[in-house]
């Protein structure tokens, strides 16, 4: 314990991710990884900044959080950084119309974006509307416009759920870039900007000094 | 003409392309490009030695001679190479035995091939066939192997029907990679040794000269 009290002198706040760290979803809610839901409750304690920081693009953050907190975390929905209010964020810059290709359940984080006449395709780890309908609509989009824009909530191969692996927007993503010739602009990790935003949010810098240190 | 005769001098047979070259598939059988019906028979009566040389894995070889006959081309079953028989061929040659992530209508052209407790994946044009279920069977497929083998008949970024654009195999292949981390192995074109094939099932052999030739 010296060693690591030693190592995280300095340290302010503690970024930590949720699916596959915190727990594993899956039917009936999914279950918590052995010993994470003490872990958060002590790091809480410790005085410690703490915030979670998702790719998770399947859920609104209201129902995520409900999920975790009846696994018995200590979380609230203004504490994680989710990619979906990035993106909304990003779309109002830059005057973009999105066509969705993304999960019914989080739709509604995108209540207040301009849909009508789409100049871009944002896509999200759809699931099962990863149809061939819905892949190709996306597709024709792309297609249709002078200058495409394709913006890909994570970039995950895969995720685990207590059945197994899951096919994640990754590869979905890498499809509609080799058909359509184009480059995929991330918004989630591992995008620098996300993960910029969640210190923000936090309210504490990153430093590459201590980065450096810890890696001794 | 003069100058076509000349560069052609020595040319035993012409490989034709299907699909976007003699005709546009669609609904109802699709329809023929402007001239090519017309173009085919005159290549036929030149004596020149043709041969259909298409990626289509939609449809078994039969239907989709079947339409192209129907649309007034002088074509026969014996004269298509297409990459579910070159498959087949791999198949047996390296004791592989597939999950098929194909089109209904092409499964038939692997009814001679052991499908019992897969080694390999062999993905073609599935069309509606590309559901997020049958992916995500076919990457816990591979993903389940010790060495993943990925076998994509032809790897084409999408392909026009009547209606328009529609997303072909590559990108589904595209996925699979990524989310696998693996390379697919593709038969059809543009590999070399499916050209070989249908040149050797034509009865004439390549000649890089003759290609050098013709590109001044």
């Amino acid at each position: 314990m010296a060693a690591w009290g030693a190592r995280l002198a300095g340290v302010r706040g503690v970024l930590l991710d949720i699916s596959g760290v915190l727990y594993d979803s899956g039917e009936g809610g999914g279950k918590p990884i052995a010993g994470s839901v003490d872990a958060v409750a002590r790091l809480k304690r410790s005085g410690l900044k703490v915030r979670f920081c998702t790719n998770e693009s399947q859920k609104s953050r209201s129902r995520l959080v409900g999920e975790l907190r009846s696994l018995g975390f200590n979380i609230h929905e203004g504490e994680v950084t989710a990619p979906p209010p990035a993106a909304c964020q990003l779309l109002k810059e830059r005057g973009l119309r999105p066509h969705l290709l993304v999960h019914d359940e989080v739709r509604s984080e995108f209540d207040q974006v301009d849909t009508s006449d789409p100049n871009c395709v944002v896509i999200a780890d759809a699931g099962e509307g990863f149809s061939y309908q819905n892949m190709n609509k996306a597709f024709q989009v792309l297609m249709g416009l002078d200058t495409p824009v394709l913006i890909s909530l994570g970039q995950g191969r895969y995720y685990k759920v207590t059945s197994g692996l899951m096919l994640d927007v990754g590869g979905y993503m890498k499809a509609l870039e080799y058909a359509c010739g184009v480059e995929a602009e991330v918004v989630g990790k591992p995008s620098p900007e996300f993960f910029k935003s969640a210190l923000q949010e936090m309210g504490v810098e990153a430093c590459q000094e201590k980065i450096k240190r810890m890696k001794r």
